[in-house]
């Protein structure tokens, strides 16, 4: 920092392109959030586990959906012995290392859930982060489909137990085997054909974004988007394209009760058995949906929570049997101002060949996350995550600078403090009173304390209601309430300054609960 | 995966150096540290705010004491416009950036704290890690050293709140501006001199690392570790280093009250305020620490708390002003099997000079960090992190695996689950009934349930209760005790099995207490 004076040009403060602070409010709000979404997945039997950031990259492997992307959308550096590290691009991959690399002292089933920080190498845009919070829950060691099913209704249940109604969400449900089955059956079948396949399911997964007409350009010859950036299609023929929208983005799912169009997972497992003897995975996918249609209905989970929808896809490599996505069904306005569906909020699959990259043996698994930032922004549209209810700090002015003056000051914030009192003494620049005052104003604090001269050889401080004083200052229209405002200021001794603070609180804790703000 | 037969050797397992995976017992612990340490950061009048983890490397800064290691101990990667990135290694230069970004929308003073991830690109070794956890408190535009007072304190009241004794830990503050003073009169002042200081400061800070006989060699001409590996020394002259060690690491700090030797502020202030006319920069030292030791005396600190300590260094560059640091002063016994003192869980100091890199003006800022896992190794030293207090769920076994027995477990689970009971379904590979129970046994389940064909004919469940169970079969001695083992499992209706659950949950937690256990 000595050299300042003679670096001509200053250093420019920012970040880099799609990383971003967060602030109390939006901190507080996940905090609660992920409060509730871990006491579900605690109930469900589910205990944390955590890994670091950082993976070699060959452990972590490449399945993310952003193959013209720097590393295919990874961030990686060489480590000191030459070797090449990544940061973890979701919490699935490095939860596989984990469990190959501790295999001899895990228990299967291993049910684990996380929360954490994962980064891609993204093209960053408009609600599109590189840096970005995931909140997973994983069984490893279970080959059944009860497994999945039971991640669906923890989805659901989460959905629920962070106030979103009944309606405003849904669990949909797919088989990667009825997928692969159907490509099979127009002649993508086979190793050879697996880079075809994942192409046509990534264009399927675009769906949401880019609605029924963009699906087919991805499908077949491409795609330009409106920045004139050109995505390569999977290069089907026109029919091709027709039998994959026709079987997967249309079909048959709902059914007339009572006179009334009402989804029905019925519908579409009839519509599916009837084409069960395609091939092989196709009627495995079939199977394990059927298997888990029944698990939802044994448990209660009706079509209003949890829907069969052939039309879910999920964008990773990895993903081998059951895929399931939470969506919110509620409008939001985009930044285009148009009405448009939430939409997902996270979702997973079943990864049997993640483990079994380290291992001799298949190990299967199965898992879901929720991007956190994006629920949360949710919840806030749906006034679901408390208004901030932490009361700011009462603040202590600086009347007087000297040493002894200062001590006492800082004496009396820590009484306060002591007392469980949120506060603060005044640690700014600014001498003058007023400005102190504007500080406390600004910060939304309840109250000020305030000690000069007269008052220190008294041993007394004025305390100042600084919620009740903005409020007769706004009434003030004579000289008869000018002298009622007063009212919003006392002075008492010091030792009875903790009793009043209290007291001054809990009545503007009584106002904001007469007025239902907070 | 498809290619998995392809690869001759097999993906190998592992966590690049320095990392590590956390288990459920550590996250749970650090979750309830941090929780209190935020209770006082809040108390004091801090609110949250969080940075991402990476930033410009320009933005960032190189501060760290480690030169000699790759990018000066930094993990760094290009951008695809070619711009250098790195990854925080510590949470106080994002601060500067983030205040310095957003220097109109901040009021000041800007009192925040945050608790994050930052990485080190050490050499590894035993307790030392490239990615650990932070939290991090900082108030910037405060520019009195009654900013730095209040730091201290908080960091004791943390200390006590977190259940360490008082005497157990010490708050040390000494002043960059003594040291840098004391160095000026051997001849170290001036910018040119900036990096033999440094030097001179680091190698002070390895005190309690390498004893003084280390120091010396750091100070002089170099020092050899046990691995043969040599560190450069800073250069000084034998009397240089006599001057340095006698004036820094042997302060007279210590009085005669009522025949004992206490700890004395106030011999270390009147031992520096001999020395004051050495130039201004000392002198300044002196005052700061002077007046800081007021604050303390006001507010009630002594000595047994918080500590004027000279040797007190801190080994980040950015330091200006008063430094500080809080140290756990009971004994542990370290990896070689010797009893150490604990040492230092966290510290800070004043950086008046980081913020302004970004702007045309001063911007003086104080703040600390506290070492996460340090301090939540030392708290389980002292039994002071809750046992897991967490119950394992209850396992719903499967005795039958057809689609309608399965439904049915998933559906008794949901009833647990839906009571508020941590329960789960044996999700497992394992058929064998004693198998499972096995598994329930290790996962340290409370209950078991278990619903064989002739009890789902007859709505009814078994109950096992797997505490009352293990402890009865520890005691089975002759077959009257057998009989009266047999009372650790019921049979009840399945409408009565969450009540029944209940009770048995009930009688183990009275148990528990009964037994002090938990």
């Amino acid at each position: 920092m000595n050299d300042k004076k003679k670096k001509p040009q200053k250093l420019k403060a920012r970040l880099p392109r799609g990383f971003v602070d967060r602030n109390a409010a939006d901190i507080r709000a996940v905090n609660e959030m992920t409060a509730k979404i871990r006491e579900v997945y605690e109930r469900y039997g589910f205990d944390p586990v955590e890994t670091p950031l950082f993976e070699y990259t060959d452990a972590l492997g490449k399945f993310l959906p952003d193959a013209d992307r720097p590393n295919e959308g990874v961030f990686s550096l060489q480590d000191d012995d030459e070797q090449w590290m990544s940061l973890r691009y979701d919490l699935t991959a490095p939860l596989a290392r984990h469990v190959a690399e501790n295999y001899n002292d895990i228990q299967l089933p291993y049910r684990t859930y996380r929360a954490g920080y994962v980064f891609r190498n993204e093209k960053p845009g408009p609600g599109r982060f590189r840096q970005f919070m995931q909140f997973d829950a994983d069984t490893v060691g279970a080959a059944g489909v009860q497994a999945d099913a039971e991640m669906c209704m923890m989805m659901a249940d989460t959905m629920e137990a962070l106030g979103i109604a009944r309606g405003d969400y849904v669990i949909r449900v797919n088989n990667r085997k009825v997928l692969d089955g159907l490509l099979e059956a127009i002649g993508l079948g086979g190793d050879e054909n697996a880079l075809a396949r994942l192409a046509v399911l990534r264009a399927l997964d675009k769906f949401d974004k880019f609605g029924i007409d963009g699906v087919k350009l991805l499908l077949g010859p491409g795609r330009k988007d409106e920045s004139g950036d050109f995505t390569k299609g999977a290069g089907l023929s026109d029919e091709k394209v027709g039998t994959v929208v026709n079987n997967l983005l249309f079909s048959p799912n709902e059914s007339v009760q009572n006179g009334q169009l009402v989804y029905s997972n019925q519908r579409v497992l009839s519509y599916l058995q009837t084409n069960s003897n395609l091939n092989a995975n196709f009627s495995q996918g079939y199977d394990e949906l059927w298997t888990m249609a029944q698990m939802f209905s044994a448990c209660g989970y009706a079509e209003d929570r949890i829907r069969i929808d052939v039309s879910v896809v999920r964008g990773l490599e990895y993903y081998t049997g059951p895929v399931y996505e939470a969506e919110l069904t509620f409008d939001v306005t985009n930044e285009k101002g148009e009405k448009v569906v939430f939409g997902s909020v996270g979702g997973g699959g079943r990864y049997d060949g993640l483990v079994s990259r380290f291992m001799g043996q298949p190990v299967p698994a199965t898992g879901f996350s929720i991007g956190v930032s994006r629920l949360m922004t949710a919840l806030k549209n749906l006034g679901k995550l408390g208004q901030d209810e932490v009361i700011a700090p009462v603040v202590v002015c600086v009347m007087d600078r000297d040493t002894e003056s200062l001590g006492r000051y800082q004496k009396l914030t820590q009484e306060l403090r002591n007392s469980g009192i949120r506060a603060e003494m005044y640690q700014g620049q600014k001498k003058n009173f007023g400005d102190q005052l504007k500080y406390a104003d600004r910060r939304n604090s309840p109250i000020a304390i305030i000690q000069g001269g007269d008052e220190r050889a008294a041993n007394e401080v004025q305390i100042k209601d600084l919620i009740e004083g903005k409020r007769l200052s706004g009434e003030i229209t004579d000289n008869t309430a000018w002298r009622e405002a007063r009212s919003a200021q006392y002075a008492v001794a010091e030792k009875d300054m903790v009793e009043k603070v209290r007291e001054i609180l809990a009545a503007q804790a009584d106002d904001r609960a007469r007025n239902g703000q907070d």
